[in-house]
């Protein structure tokens, strides 16, 4: 039986999904099994480009707007600056050669890690199946998360 | 033997403490051991309602009254917006059926899941157990977390 | 063979890296083998107090001066305000008797606990061999991390 890694993706920000992706395609790379959650702000790392809200709540469409997501706009956790920081961090990837977020989400799908939308948070932080991206694998609940989890030598919460 | 599901829970957010409570309800309800051990801001997700602190310390009270914590009082971790984040996020919960952070409190405690404040960061965060709820099973130091954290099939940082 | 904790010292703030000191230390105590990875805004905490960016691009420089890092200069991640509450925090640590975060590097480092500096996010974070502290094992990257995590009875992500 190969290695397992079970990783939370509780977070919405560029520099934890970069660290997330990195552990994950270097243990896919390595022969290990891996899943990621993503829940809460993790959800945003799933969502297309230009997710509408389609709920007649004006505070819900509101918050649809404040916490778009999307791969390509996340967040610097610190020092955004109004964007700025961001874009600092995304220069330096290049020049590193370190693939951005979505290329990273295609390389994780080639290599088989399973990506794993949480429906319990789905729900309370207004996402629908249509607002995210096809590669998904699967949408599950905590059950689901902790069978994986149980079985797992490396756990992380991100 | 059980297994066994040990959370240290460090950040005091709204969002963070639902992920706790989703995770070790969801494990108890699989029959498995959970504890929870809470340190610096997650103390106060078990802080009363309107502690005091009696310190003659003006920079003391001072940070008390800033970091007064109290299930109910928690905030989200991004788009707060002055409590308005926070209030939509309430809404959304209460509307998908979703308890809140007082009522999981309960709900672990009836599931048997323990919960543990760590006595090394109630002295730094100025919190004295009188500041407390009484569902606290236990005061503890971090050689009972690693003892419990070592025998655990999960154990994540939250 | 001994326990294993394996911590991913991801954050740059004070109290997260005094969360991760004390498990650290606590583990080394009760004999458990103890790695520590730092990467993106951890390796902060292995600065040396005055890096300098030799950089020529002035992003580049503008970000290693908003981002200077050393262990004595570790801001709270909550109630900063403008450094006061961390100055609070600071002395609430010194009446309990907490050591500070570079005097719980070099405990650490009696202690056997290993230093690890990720050289993926030096790359990305504009930080050189030469910026950081001589207490470091050594520079490795995910492989690394990962073949210890799950030898690991304890991964925590910090």
């Amino acid at each position: 039986m190969p290695d397992k890694v079970t990783l939370v993706m509780f977070s919405g920000e560029l520099d934890k999904a970069l660290a997330a992706f990195n552990i994950a395609t270097g243990a896919a790379s390595m022969g290990m099994d891996v899943s990621i959650f993503f829940t809460f702000w993790g959800l945003n790392i799933l969502k297309k480009e230009r997710p509408v809200s389609s709920s007649k709540n004006i505070l819900k469409r509101m918050m649809g707007i404040l916490n778009k997501g999307g791969a390509n706009k996340l967040k610097l956790s610190k020092f955004n600056m109004f964007g700025l920081g961001t874009r600092i961090m995304k220069k330096f990837m290049k020049e590193h050669k370190m693939p951005s977020v979505d290329e990273m989400i295609k390389l994780s799908k080639e290599m088989g890690v399973k990506l794993i939308a949480c429906t319990i948070t789905m729900g309370i932080m207004d996402v629908s199946k249509d607002n995210l991206i096809d590669e998904i694998d699967s949408f599950a609940g905590v059950a689901t998360f902790l069978s994986e989890a149980k079985e797992s030598e490396i756990n992380l919460f991100i």
